[in-house]
């Protein structure tokens, strides 16, 4: 029997301060086929409520380490102000969405990062995604909305990476179906010339991914986002696309795909 | 057939900000047999926030309106901080807990309260409670738990008394379940004297109710809350509880029990 399509949609967390990009975001993947699911990043905002409660961001090596004060502003900002702003904007247009962390229906059990030459704090590493939770909401014709929250099943929420949260969500859905990894970012997609947003890569599979990092086509933030793409490919999902919100549409094409 | 019994537990936000209390609440309710849902208010934490943010609580004739700026503080805290707390708490209690505002899965319905004297910002009523949602996540094995926001479908989220989102629960789940609505405070249930916390009248009926109307052994901020209760008993409801955590306890029997 041929799998259903689940899209998995990733975006920033600072959509939601641009009313724009924010209405832009809400069209668009109201108007996507279901199944599907988003997972929202934090975004500036949490910073700023920090610095407003005088809280000071702690960094140990130039990483960002989040101690209790900082999991409070992000259990505020991403799983209250942000996921719930988003989920109203769904619900307006009928997409009948349900805002969760990853302790919500134990939905993503992660454990605390080891402490190795930093303690990063409670930065959470995803272990395990509840096929059981997501099938009965999905089932039930809801709509997750996940922000970057897991928990360790032992009453603690964990900091967690919103892009891991999404591609551990596809893969841990690609048995029951075929699942395609949409990576929403300020760019039109994998630029072949950096400078040139005319020069997206539309394809790239593992052989053409070498023959780019061979000749430094990649930029640097790109290359961790590329790896866990490649990692997710290789691990079942069908397809993992990059670029920005209008690749949300079924009529827009110029955006980066990756396959094997 | 007999009907399911459905538990309905409101308890005050405040929970959070006492450990001990929190513990309670959390051993007390993860026993509890299942379905069940919980309802959450706000507690000072709001309060703290505004101000650590510089936000003036806005009052007119001494009643607390919710501007922009106060909604978006109600959404961080209860439906992130408090919230999220209390999922995971109840998770490490292996009690499967889903943090739902009432825009999630369209949950609650409401409007803006009309303005009249007031114009009491973005604060809502009640219209109408989701059942084929809150059927979904009940048959799934989901413990709902509710902080004090709903929306209005238009994509305005909107503070609402947490007293109400429990009774209208309960009157709305009435039909399919035997709904039990548990109404937790400082008190251990309605004090015949109010200064004796031994003197807690156990059995309250639409008869007795008036004779303790007649001889003022009510006292002022019990008196909505005993209207509002019921009402409920009138539309459905078969028993509303009053008093502190211990009633959650089955063994425990020292509370107030309200039935027609």
């Amino acid at each position: 029997m041929k799998k259903l399509v689940l899209s998995v949609v990733k975006i920033g967390g600072n959509v939601i301060e641009d009313s724009g990009k924010l209405t832009s975001l809400l069209e668009a993947f109201s108007k996507l086929d279901s199944p599907k699911i988003l997972v929202h990043g934090g975004g500036r905002k949490a910073t700023e409520l920090g610095e407003q409660m005088g809280i000071k961001a702690k960094l140990v090596n130039g990483r960002r380490i989040t101690d209790a004060a900082s999991l409070d502003v992000a259990l505020m900002v991403y799983a209250g102000l942000i996921n719930k702003k988003i989920v109203a904007g769904l619900q307006a247009r009928d997409c009948n969405a349900i805002g969760l962390s990853g302790a919500d229906g134990n939905a993503i059990h992660a454990h605390k990062r080891p402490v190795g030459a930093v303690d990063f704090g409670y930065v959470g590493d995803v272990e395990e995604i509840n096929k059981i939770t997501l099938s009965s909401l999905l089932n039930a014709g809801l709509v997750p909305v996940f922000c970057a929250l897991t928990h360790d099943g032992q009453g603690q929420m964990l900091n967690t990476n919103a892009d891991t949260i999404a591609s551990e969500i596809a893969l841990g859905m690609s048995k029951e179906y075929e699942t395609i990894l949409y990576y929403c970012f300020e760019k039109p997609g994998v630029l072949r010339d950096r400078n040139d947003e005319g020069s997206v890569i539309r394809q790239i599979n593992a052989q053409t991914y070498q023959e780019l990092l061979a000749d430094n086509s990649i930029a640097d933030g790109m290359l961790p986002k590329m790896e866990n793409c490649f990692h997710a490919l290789k691990h079942g999902v069908g397809r993992v696309c990059i670029g920005d919100l209008r690749m949300l549409h079924s009529e827009y094409m110029d955006y980066t795909t990756l396959a094997l």
